[in-house]
Order: C-alpha cells, then sequence, then structure tokens
C-alpha cells in the first residue's frame, strides 16, 4: 500500500526535503512544517526549500522551523517530498533537486494534480493536504505537540476558507478537533492570519468597494484597483489579496471580478458563485484556475482590458441566462 | 438529572412554546427551530413565538419552521423553552406567557444566565446553544434529518465566527462534522449569511473604511458612519452591522470602535482584542455587554460622543499600557 511505501521510507531513509509550491499559502507552509516536525521528532535530517519568498502573514509558522531558500539546498538529499503541488512547474527551480536515485513523493489533493512524483500520495477529496499530511503524522506515531497541530490547523483553516468552502467535510471537522485536543494554538493563528489587516490595505478595500460597478441585472460585479489607487493608500500588490471576494459575495451576483492595473497591463481575479466556469472564461485570455476561481493578464491598458474582459463574461452568461 | 428531567417532560406532555430572545441571532433561531422541528417529529404541537422580527438574512431558516409574533400566541402553553436568553428581559413580552402552571425551561450557554426558569439546562462552556441542543436532539433519538442539522449548524457557525472565535472547542468541530454527516446544507447556510451582501451594503462598508481614524500608537481605530453617509450608500440601519469588526481587526488595534450618528444620539460598538474590558468601558456611559464586545448610546451630537468616549478609552488604555 502506498502509504506503508511512505511510511516504510520516511522509517528507514535519511536526508530528507520538503518542498511547498512557490507563491506559498497557508495549506503548503502548514503541511510542510508540520511534516518537517515530525521529521525532526524521528530524529531525521530534513529541510524545507522553497523558490519564492514567504508572505508575512505567515512569519509566526515559519518561526517553527526554518525555510530555506533553493540556493541554500544541499546537494544530498535523499528523499524529497513535494507538498500541495499540482505539477513539476510549482516548485520552480526546486525541480532541479530531483535528481537520479532521489526517491520523489508528491503529497497532494488537488484533482488536477499530474502524478509526477515516484510516489503520489494524491486524495483528491480531502479539503487541505494538511489533512492527508495529518493521517501520516498519526500513522507514524511521534507524539503529537502544540507546533504540529498549530501548522496543520492553519492548512485546514486556509484552505477551507474557515470551514465555509464546499470542501468542508465531516472528516475536515473532525481533524480540526483533534487538533484542538493536540493544543493547536487556534487564536494565534486567526489573530496571525485574519485580524492583523494594515491600515494601506484596510484604506485600499474601502476605496476599492467604492469603485465597484454592477452589470447586467446584477450578475456581474467588478472592482477596479489603479496604481494611483494603491499609491494613494500606502497599498501594496499583496493587498489586493481577497478583493475579488467582494465582488462575488454581493447578493445575485454571479460574477466577481478584480482588474488590478499593472505596468502595461492588468491583472485579472475572477470569481464566480454556481455556474460561470472560470477557468474556461480566464483561458481566452491565456490564464486559467479553478471552475470556481480563475485569473489571467492582460497585456493592455485598463479600459481596454476591462472592456474585453466583460465583453466574454457577457457571452458567458447569456449562454446560461437565455 | 436535569437533562433527564426535560427529556421527562418533552416524552409525557403536550402544547410547547419555544421562545428565542429579542433582536435574534443565528444561534437563537437556529437552536429554537432545531427543537421545534425535533418536537413535530414527536408528534407534539409546538410553537415558536418572538416578540421582535426576524432579520431578512434568517428568512431560509423560517420556512423550515413558522415563528409566530407575540399577539399570535395561544393561551395555553404546558411547557415553555427560553433558547439563548440570559434573563427574562430577552424574550420582551413574551415572559407574560410563564404563567403560574407553566413548565419553564432555560437552556443556554451565557456566563451571565440568571438561572430564571424552573429547570436551568446551562453548559458555560457551549460554544453556542445550539450545541446543548444537539445533545438534545441526540438523546431524544429522533431520526437526524436535513432541516435540524442545517438550523443547527447555522447556530454553531453564527456564534463562532465560522469557528474562529476562541469558544470553539473540539467538541464544537465535532458537532459541526456530525451535522455534515446528518445533511446539514452548509452550502446554503454559507451563501445566506456570508455571500448576500447588497449593494447598499457594500458601498457603506467602502465609505466607512475611508472614513477610519487611528490614534495612539495604532491601540484605538475608528469608524465614524453619518446619516448622510447611509442616505447617500441607500444602506439601512442594519447595513452597518459587522464593521465595527474591520476596525479591531487593524494590526496592532487594540480597541475598534464604530460610531453611528442617530436622531440627537449616537450608537457606539466597541471590541477589543486582549486586554480592554468593554463591559466596562460601555458602563461609563449606561451600555454594557460582554468582556470583548459591548454597546452603549450617547445622546449628544457625533462630535460630542466621540470625543468624550474616545476619551474614556483612552484612559483605560493609558492604565494598562503604562
Amino acid at each position: 500500500m502506498l502509504m506503508n511505501q511512505i511510511l516504510k521510507i520516511i522509517k528507514e531513509e535519511n536526508g530528507f526535503a520538503i518542498i511547498p509550491h512557490i507563491n506559498p499559502d497557508g495549506d503548503t507552509l502548514g503541511s510542510s512544517i508540520a511534516l518537517a516536525l515530525t521529521l525532526k521528532k524521528l530524529n531525521k535530517d530534513v529541510d524545507i526549500i522553497i523558490d519564492d519568498d514567504i508572505p508575512k502573514n505567515y512569519s509566526f509558522l515559519i518561526k517553527k522551523f526554518p525555510v530555506k531558500k533553493y540556493h541554500e539546498a544541499a546537494n544530498s538529499y535523499k528523499v524529497i517530498f513535494t507538498i500541495d503541488c499540482t505539477d513539476l512547474e510549482r516548485i520552480g527551480r526546486c525541480k532541479n533537486l530531483i535528481r537520479d536515485k532521489v526517491k520523489s513523493i508528491n503529497i497532494d489533493h488537488h484533482t488536477s494534480n499530474t502524478f509526477f512524483c515516484q510516489l503520489n500520495l494524491v486524495d483528491k477529496k480531502a479539503a487541505a493536504t494538511g489533512e492527508i499530511v495529518y493521517q501520516l503524522v498519526k500513522l507514524l506515531g511521534v507524539d503529537w505537540d502544540s507546533d504540529i497541530a498549530t501548522a496543520l490547523y492553519t492548512s485546514i483553516i486556509t484552505d477551507t476558507g474557515c470551514f465555509k468552502y464546499a470542501n468542508t467535510t465531516s472528516i475536515t471537522h473532525q481533524i480540526a478537533g483533534d487538533l484542538i485536543n493536540s493544543d493547536a494554538n487556534i487564536q494565534l493563528v486567526v489573530e496571525e492570519l485574519y485580524e492583523k489587516r494594515s491600515v494601506p490595505k484596510t484604506l485600499l478595500l474601502g476605496r476599492a468597494l467604492n469603485n465597484i460597478t454592477i452589470l447586467l441585472d446584477q450578475k456581474i460585479a467588478y472592482i477596479v484597483i489603479t496604481r494611483r489607487m494603491l499609491e494613494e493608500c500606502g497599498a501594496t500588490d499583496g493587498d489586493t489579496e481577497g478583493i475579488v471576494n467582494y465582488a462575488k459575495e454581493i447578493e445575485d451576483v454571479e460574477v466577481g471580478i478584480l482588474f488590478k492595473e499593472e505596468e502595461n497591463r492588468v491583472k485579472v481575479s475572477v470569481r464566480s458563485r454556481r455556474y460561470v466556469n472560470c477557468n474556461e472564461l480566464c483561458k481566452h485570455f491565456n490564464g486559467g484556475g479553478h471552475i470556481r476561481a480563475a485569473g489571467c493578464v492582460i497585456e493592455s491598458n485598463l479600459d481596454k482590458a476591462i472592456s474585453m474582459f466583460i465583453d466574454k463574461t457577457r457571452e458567458e452568461l447569456k449562454k446560461i441566462f437565455k
């Protein structure tokens, strides 16, 4: 059995690298740190390596286990885990670490996973990769501690949108309850992730919500963020994260869109409620993603990008709401 | 045992009234409806009666069981449940229904509960009254159905702020998981409660966030909402709900305050992160509430109310951050 093979490798080998995906989120980081802390408890040598920066809001997590950059990686890993990655491109240059004779293990929950490792522990029903790592930690039989539990709680709370997304199952809640029993510091996680909005981000959100446009019987809502708005609020590009959801969450809206002006191009984020396939919509502009959440980049000025994208969105909606 | 006494009354008696508290929330309504549906399954006559209006966002719940107004109440109830009420004042005129010979049962989880009924099933460790009703439904041994599970899920998700508040325990998650197994329609609950923001409310939130003031090394953040802002956004008083949290959720903020202008008075809502006792702070202005969330009404114009309340808040903060 696959899980037993992985347990055997962990017990018998040494020299592990754990690789989260680039553009890292709470699931990939929480799962990686929980697995690293567990391997440490088994007296294994283990590095976490990522070919990207870690967003500031996850500092509380990586305090518990150092995360190395690509250039700090050793040459001698015997076993490499990729965590929460659909394909090899998701680990950036870290793919160079997967050499001949290195055992590679892919732990993931995305439906689009390409089974790119020697062993592929992919559970598409798991709400988060953290759920799979939870099972692994259980089976390894190490003593749980607060740091491991907190890291996995972070995985789960972020990938389920605080247990609100449709991927949340009864198993998700059972695991969350068990992690609390293992002293997961949920107040820390909540405060670090959801109660530390910066003043510039708050101001930007205000400006964005005042700049909302509603179209087509309230089926489309879009928000525009210009460079000037970012500057005037003292905000950074990262501060736009999550704002697109406010467009989608408006009553009766089927498609919520965020247009963010960048230099000579416009970054588009799209969310849909129930019908529109955002992935297909963004493919028209060489983008992609998931059914209910996707994105693309349009090389043009703001007005033209909005007009082109909204036209395409109207077409899609007209197919659905005839 | 108390629980057994209540089970016995339910099984032996008939003619039940279930009373949620005024200014109803998801916990009192969800718990009341779950209990009413359960009693119906036991072929009991049961009314839910409230001396208040039901907020529009809970329409999806009360579709499952009609909620009567005070003047529609019958004269002949044998057993009355109060649900999620700290004291008799919380049921408004419905307290007149608790006559001699009526058996009264108080089901609640507030620490400040005054044990005002004949039987008082008060569990202060429960995150929501819904957790207690869940146990009751289990013990009554009726077949679970989606409506009962959905109502209780509503109780729990609303009173734990989507499992983010400190009251969330491993039991909370275990119950939530069990409710999903009993076909709780969590997508319905999430969509109705968290993804139906109106356009006026969205615009008001935008205006509010642009009208934020930060004081005292970012320890205080306050938001002002004037009558004019409400009018210009087409928003109602109810649309200000939840906005105070955006003030508290700013990085480093200890006290978040919302000042809402009303006719000849100002309504103040306060939230604190860790130290300030909001209940005590609001008591200075004849208000009150909980340690981390409270409110008061100041009879004055906006500028004066802000100045008085902020002065008091500064005093409190200076005691803490010497």
